[in-house]
Parts: structure tokens; C-alpha cells; sequence
């Protein structure tokens, strides 16, 4: 028989994770403080819990998708929390984005309790939520993981087995630090060379051949060509999820300059009323201290 | 008829592009202050000059291959250089990395005395030089370049137009900033999965499938999982390439942060006599600050 399970946080990407299990014939029980996703939800089929505590009475495998480690630590380890309700035996799996120091510490009071815990956050936004087709980086036992398998299947494509508990988030780290560190090396090669009048568009175009090229100027591309930065992935998520990174090199004793300094831009953005653009606003910033707006050429050459 | 080309420069890299053109049947007239690879090129069937000027009288296309922007600006425009002895409607191709600044400056010169002057700084190291698989970055008058193109095309693979005098080594200069940035987004990633324990290979694998997948991760990750940098392209040309990216961004007004940052880095790589590894070793900056070397786990998981 299908496991019951319990899902807290229907936000924008936790709501679409939950349809699609619903679709592929789970019984959901949902938790939010928002109403109206959980209507949502219970319109197909789902059934409401008052707590998070509640949805862990009700279910035999729980799974949380919130904003950031306070959030989770609370619906985990808080009052009325997953922790209370939970049977030893039952897995309870964060996919969130969160502190790999936390997610340890989260583990080790779950397993206190008997209860194994899986970090799997995702990447591949809310496109990839609704799809199904988002990438999911896990840590924790590897017989969890397996158990687990269909169900993350459900929700996503690119499923990755990376270690013990913490390893998912810190692989999420690793992600984000690549990925915003590139953004701000594009956003400098494309605004010194729309200033010093070469064409973006075949700057991009010349730079896809060889080590230069990457996933940023491939599905980022459009934007900076365009000048829109419609998320996507919005600055201020990323800007937490630096945040996430540094605090983990803080706990790890890794120095991270070129994060740091890509976390600071980030900041910035936010403080100019420019967190809710997608993170390859980041050229934003270069192009304002250059006087220029990088956009591609009207005509050929 | 076939030009006759003269080629100066036969370094790592111009040897094996002028003993390819030498292979497709041209007739080269080579300069170098360097006896050794001169006397290989005569070996081929190559002419000897004594001087650059001496190379120009004898040739109907000049190909400038050689370190940095001083030796360009010598060679060319210097005593017994290039434009003192070679005749109107000749043209000029640098195939150097040098200041996008220097390289408009030279070809206003060279135009002045009737002489059109291509920038096409190429990358792809010398495997690519000896393989004739270069990436090819063409700044000039377009006609120009397509009458080059057959000679290009012998050197290299992506060759690409990209405007006017200039718009080569910019287009250089920004693929440089790219690789170099993304080297040290990787560095942190890297050293902190690695630290945080988790296998820098199975980072690797999980990176690779989404926003940031890079050039970098697909063509240095074994580098970074067997803790060894063998060039590849050294450091010190890409802290060289990068100060170039610096006094462009200082003459355009483009402010390039981290572009300073990692070439900083690179510098103080060069003062710790690590100047001649792969610019990949980037991670051993971290990796010393953090007191860990990176290498992929013996076993799986």
C-alpha cells in the first residue's frame, strides 16, 4: 500500500511538489498558514491538518518545503512540531533550502527519536516544481534513500544519492556558490564589452565554443540580450541562499571571497528595491557604475 | 597564387600555427629572436628574416604571434618593425592577446600608412595551436576577414567575426573573465563540499545538470579530483590576460570586481611560485586557507 504522507509548506514550490504527488496517487495531508493553497489542495483530494505536529499523527512519511532554517527548525523541533507527533519509524525529508549545520542538527534530534531524516533540496525552480522535472540532491542513509526513490521520482528528474545527512544541503551550497559567482563574471565580461562597443550578442555567441561556456550564459542569455530580468530565480532567494553558504563556510572554516562578495552585490540589489528581478539582475549594479545598459545590436556585426 | 605569409613569433603556441600553414602548402617567412624553433620552420621549407621589417618586404600577409601588448607595440610599430617595411595593401593580422586598447591603436596606425590590420586572438591552448582546432576571435573590416578566412581556417575551428578593429581581443578579454571567475566560484564550491564532506566527484555529477554546469567542471574536474594541475594554460598568462581585462575596464569605465579579485589571487599564485600550474590551482589558495586538499573519495558514496 502507498505511504500516507505529510506535506508542510505550500508555497511556490511546495504547492506544485504536492499536486504532482496528489496526481500520482499518494494521500496527502497538507499543513500551511496560508489558506488558500490548502484549499487548493484539498479540492483534489488532500486532507487538512490544524499543525504540523497534526500532519505527523496523520502520516507515514513527512516532508517540509519552507523558506529557511528558522522555518524548518520550528515546524521540525518547535511547539506543536513534526517532532511531536512523529512515529519512530516513520522518514521524515526537508527539501528545503537550508543550513547544512541545521539540517545535521535536525537529523541527530530525529534520530534521537528514532526517526530517520533525509535533507533533499532541489534546484530547477518553480518551472521544475510544476514539470516534475526538478533536480534533487540527498543526503542521509542510503536505504532511506532508496525507499524514498519513488517518490522523489514523482517530483523530479535529476535525483542524486551525494552521503550522509547534510550532504544534500551542502551540495545546494556548492550549486548556488558556482552559480552566483558565474553570474557575476558574465555580468562584468558583457558590460565591458557592450562599453567597448562589441556586440553582447556575439560575445555570447563566440564565448559558447570553449571553457567560457556555461548554464548562465546558455539559459540566461535571453535576459541580458533583452535587458529583462523577469525571475526565474529571484535575487533575494539567492541572496539567502549565499547567506546559507557563508554561514556554512563560517561553521566549516572555508573562506569564500568570491561568494562573499557576489552575496554583498545581492544585498544590494535588495536594498535598491531589486530582489524580486532574477539574479542575473546582478549585471544591473556593473552596468549602473558603467553608465551603460548591455543589450544586443539592432542589426548584424 | 597563394601569398606568401610572414610570421612572426614561434612560440609555444605560433610554432605549431605557422608549421600548419607551412603543411598547407603556404610559403612562410618566419622571424623569431628564438634560434631553435626558426631552424625547425627552415627545415619545413620556411624562409629566415633577420628582422620584422626584413619579414614584411618579403611578404604579401603578416601574422604577429607574441606574449603581450609591449612586444606587439614593438614589433609593429617599433624600429625595423613591421610598418617600416611593408607595403600598402598588405594586411596585418595579430594573432597575440593584447589590450584591446593597443590593438585599435595599432591598426589606426597601420591604416594611416594604407594597411589594414586584423585582431584575432585565439584560445584553446596549444593542443588546440598543433591540432588546428584554435577558436579564432576576428576584429577588422569584414572583407578583410573573409579573405583571410581560408587562412584562418587552417589554424583553427570557431572562427568567429566580431566588428570592427578591437572587437577580437575584447571579445578575448571577456572570455577570460568568464573562465577566470568561474575557476574561483568552482575553487570555493569545491573546498567547501569537500570540507563539509561530501565527494567532490559526486559534486561534480550533480552540478553538472543544471544553471551551473560550466566549461570548467566539464573540462577541469579531473584536475580538482586528482589534486593535480598540470598545464593546460598557466597561471601567469591568465593573471597576464586578466590585467589586460583591467586596463580595458580602466580605459572604457567599466569597474570589474571580481575580475580584480581573482587576479589578485593569481598574482599572489605567481609569488608563491605557482605560476606555471593550470589556472584551475586557483583552489589551492582556498584550499591552504582552509587547511584541506580536495580530491575526489576513494570509494563510491
Amino acid at each position: 500500500m502507498q505511504p500516507t504522507i505529510g506535506f508542510i509548506g505550500l508555497g511556490i514550490m511546495g504547492k506544485p511538489m504536492a499536486r504532482n504527488l496528489v496526481k500520482a496517487g499518494y494521500s496527502l495531508v497538507v499543513h500551511d498558514r496560508v489558506l488558500g493553497p490548502v484549499e487548493e489542495l484539498l479540492g483534489l483530494g488532500a486532507t487538512r491538518a490544524a499543525s504540523a505536529r497534526e500532519v505527523a499523527q496523520k502520516s507515514d512519511l513527512v516532508i517540509t518545503m519552507l523558506p529557511d532554517s528558522p522555518d524548518v527548525d520550528l515546524v521540525v523541533a518547535g511547539k506543536d512540531g513534526v517532532l511531536e507527533g512523529i512515529r519512530a519509524g516513520t522518514t521524515l525529508i526537508d527539501m528545503s533550502t537550508i543550513s547544512p549545520v541545521v539540517a545535521r542538527a535536525l537529523a541527530a534530534k530525529a534520530a534521537a527519536q528514532g526517526i530517520e531524516m533525509l535533507d533533499a533540496p532541489v534546484s530547477g525552480g518553480d518551472k521544475g516544481a510544476i514539470s516534475g522535472t526538478l533536480s534533487i540532491m540527498v543526503g542521509g542513509k542510503r536505504e532511506i534513500f532508496d525507499q524514498c526513490l519513488p517518490i522523489f521520482q514523482v517530483m523530479g528528474k535529476n535525483i542524486v544519492y551525494m552521503g550522509e545527512a547534510g550532504a544534500g544541503q551542502v551540495t545546494k551550497a556548492c550549486n548556488q556558490i558556482v552559480v552566483g559567482v558565474t553570474l557575476q563574471g558574465v555580468a562584468e565580461a558583457l558590460t565591458l564589452g557592450a562599453k567597448a562597443g562589441v556586440d553582447p550578442a556575439k560575445i555570447i555567441q563566440a564565448l559558447s565554443g570553449g571553457l567560457a561556456r556555461c548554464g548562465v550564459l546558455e539559459l540566461r542569455g535571453p535576459n541580458y540580450l533583452s535587458h529583462t530580468f523577469q525571475p526565474g530565480f529571484r535575487v533575494r532567494l539567492h541572496h539567502k541562499d549565499l547567506s546559507i553558504a557563508m554561514q556554512t563556510g563560517a561553521a566549516y572554516g572555508v573562506p569564500l571571497p568570491a561568494t562573499s562578495l557576489v552575496r554583498e552585490f545581492m544585498n544590494a540589489l535588495i536594498t535598491m528595491d531589486r530582489g524580486d528581478l532574477d539574479h542575473s539582475a546582478l549585471i544591473t549594479l556593473i552596468e549602473d557604475m558603467a553608465g551603460i545598459q548591455v543589450r544586443a545590436h539592432e542589426t548584424g556585426e
